[in-house]
This record gives C-alpha cells, sequence and structure tokens, in this order.
C-alpha cells in the first residue's frame, strides 16, 4: 500500500465546511461507504469510483488508503472479524458455562444494531461472491493462526462457530420467523448444550439456586 | 404472470439446427442459466436478456415462461429446495440414529457435484440481496409448512438444519480448511450428537457389535 506524496502536510489537513475533518476519519467515513456499497451491489459490481462519490472524497483518497478494491475489501473484513475479541475472551474463562457465555457473546454480535449491521453487511458481501469469499476466508484463517486456540481445539471450535454462524444466518439474514420470533435468552438456552458439547465443557444444572446469567 | 400471444403455435416450435429442442428442455436450460447468472452476478444484477442469451433463447421466451426475473428465481429456488426431500425423510425414519442419518443425509446434498453446485449458486445468491433473502425466507416457510413436522418441532430442527448450514458454509462456500479437510464421516461423527440432541433422539453407542453405517 505505497501512499502518493501530498504537497499539503498531513497533519495539518485544509477544513472544508461540510467536509468530513482529519484523515482517521475520512478512513473510517470510507470503510463505512465501502460497507454499504458491498451490502447492496455485492463485492464484484462494487467500485471505487461509487465508494468515493458516497464518502464524499477524491478517489485518489481510496486508493491512498486502501491501494485497491480488495484492500478496501479486506480493511473492511478486518475491522469486522477485529469485534470477535470478546467471543475468544470467552475461552480464556470458567470452563463451567462456556457454552452459554460463547453462544450469547457471539449472538450479541449479531443482535447489537451497530455491530450486527456490520455482520450482515460483511456476510452478505463475503458470501455473494467466490473471490469475496477467498478474502474472507484468509482473514477467519489468519484470525484463527493469532489466536492460543490449540491445534486440537481448531476443529471442535470451528464446529460451534459454524453451528452459531448458521443459526445467525436463518434468524439475522434470512429472518426466518421460527429463529427469528424467540427471544435471545430463549435461543441461547437451547443451543448453548450443543457449544458446550464441542468444548467439552460442561452447562451448569439449571436449578433455582444457580446462577443463570 | 401474463403470458404474451404469440403467432407461431408454441405447441409445434420450429426447430433451429443446434438449437435446443423442446420446451420442457429450453425450460430447464433457462433455470440452469439463470443459477449460474445469479451466482456470479448476484441477483440484482442479473438480468432477463443476459440469462436468455447464455440460455440460446430469445428473452421473450423467458417471460414467457417465468412471467419476471423475481420468477425466475422464485423458481430456481423452488428446484433446489426439492432436493430436501432426502431430509425431510429421514425425520419419518426410526428415532436411533436419526441425528446421524440427518446429518449425513443434508451434507450429502453439499458434497456431490452436482447438487453442491446447486446449493452454493442458490446460497452465493439467496444470501448476497436482501431482495433474494425474502424471496428465499418465504420458500422456506413453505417448506416447512407442506412438511408433516409438528408445530413444537420447527424451531429444534431450525436450530439443527442452521447447525447444518453453517458447517456446510465454512466447508463449501468459504472453504475454511480446517471445516474442509477432515472426510464426509469424520465430521458427521462429530456432529451428529448436536443434532440427536436438537432432535431429542439417540446416538446408537458406537461399539464393534452395533451397525454403524
Amino acid at each position: 500500500m505505497a501512499a502518493r506524496k501530498k504537497k499539503r502536510s498531513l497533519a495539518q489537513p485544509r477544513r472544508v465546511p461540510g467536509r468530513r475533518p482529519g484523515r482517521a476519519n475520512s478512513r473510517g467515513v470510507i470503510v463505512d461507504a465501502a460497507r454499504a456499497r458491498f451490502a447492496r451491489d455485492g463485492y464484484e459490481a462494487t467500485t471505487i469510483r461509487g465508494v468515493a462519490s458516497d464518502a464524499g472524497v477524491d478517489p485518489s483518497l481510496v486508493m491512498q488508503f486502501f491501494g485497491s478494491k480488495e484492500g478496501l475489501f479486506v480493511s473492511m473484513i478486518e475491522q469486522t472479524t477485529a469485534m470477535s475479541d470478546s467471543v475468544f475472551a470467552v475461552l480464556a474463562g470458567p470452563r463451567s458455562g462456556m457454552g452459554r457465555r460463547l453462544t450469547m457473546a457471539y449472538l450479541k454480535l449479531w443482535e447489537d444494531p451497530v455491530s450486527g449491521d456490520k455482520l450482515r453487511s460483511l456476510f452478505r458481501a463475503a458470501a455473494g461472491s467466490p473471490r469475496a469469499s477467498r478474502m474472507f476466508q484468509g482473514s477467519i484463517e489468519k484470525t484463527l493462526m493469532r489466536s492460543d486456540l490449540p491445534a486440537a481445539m481448531r476443529l471442535p471450535f470451528l464446529l460451534a462457530v459454524s453451528h452459531l454462524l448458521g443459526t445467525a444466518i436463518g434468524r439475522y439474514i434470512f429472518e426466518l420467523p421460527v429463529l427469528a420470533n424467540p427471544s435471545l435468552n430463549e435461543l441461547v438456552s437451547l443451543i448453548s448444550p450443543a457449544i458446550d458439547g464441542y468444548l467439552g465443557t460442561t452447562s451448569p444444572v439449571p436449578t433455582r439456586r444457580t446462577r443463570s446469567r
């Protein structure tokens, strides 16, 4: 990602009234515009020019930040998969009730209006085109490698997460009433035994005396 | 679906050498062409004209058969979801080992080169656009309603199927090596206890004396 040299100082961008101020903010505005375009038009039909127009910046600035449409897409994936930290954090906690906490942490990301919108956009774009699927694959692989997950736990963990992904797709992408109508708590209670099964962890016995968050 | 009046008799289409013969065959050729276009370009970017050109027929014939792009997409969904008969058939069988048979029946549809290609194409197109997702939702609802599934079993059954869908997406759409490398049998053995959990059915104890297909 070679940044082109600019005459104007990058540290002191000229403020245009009504325009977005600052480089860091421009970057965020561009990624947000890209996310919306990728979700609506798909990876293949999205253009740098269209994203720049939506973000209110010059296409050359998009190129300067991200290098290419592929670079822009990968940045969007990485910003979104960074949200998975809350899911990995569960794996470092106590084993009792881990299935419930993992299920809750994962589905909460989809349930929240802000992170849920990002996940839906990413998923639609990543699944919609084989090229986008490959970039998504690469990012998941990197995330797995960076995690502390022992090699022997990778398959059980991905079976658990793929279960949660499939349920999230049914509830938040296809919005099937049978999966979309139950409360989040109800769904988590039904799913967590399967997740505990994969993790080899245990569900606390659900009695009135047990803390059941 | 108002079919436009044609001067030439539909019962006796003029055969053009090298062209596909017969109406029934034309219909299939058009659906196949549509599937490829929807998967490659997405629902929004696909046009009747493009599909007709790929199928080697006149756009008016596509309109006459399917009425609209939406009608064409719904026909493609219905042709593909008809493959789920093998999955529903498992529910009518013996309860012992049902999780294993359901998991195998479902994943075999994705594993088979012909039906797998159809499922990948449908899934990419259905997930890639909110409008396409809604049509897919409608078709799944109809399939559920037509099935003999008792109302109380719909949520557990959809949790089981959404698990299998998520795993299929990881293995066949994103091709994550951790999920794509194991053999189908290995995967089915790991997943079926979770599916039995949802169905309230039992896995036969895996001893040498037990029949373990």
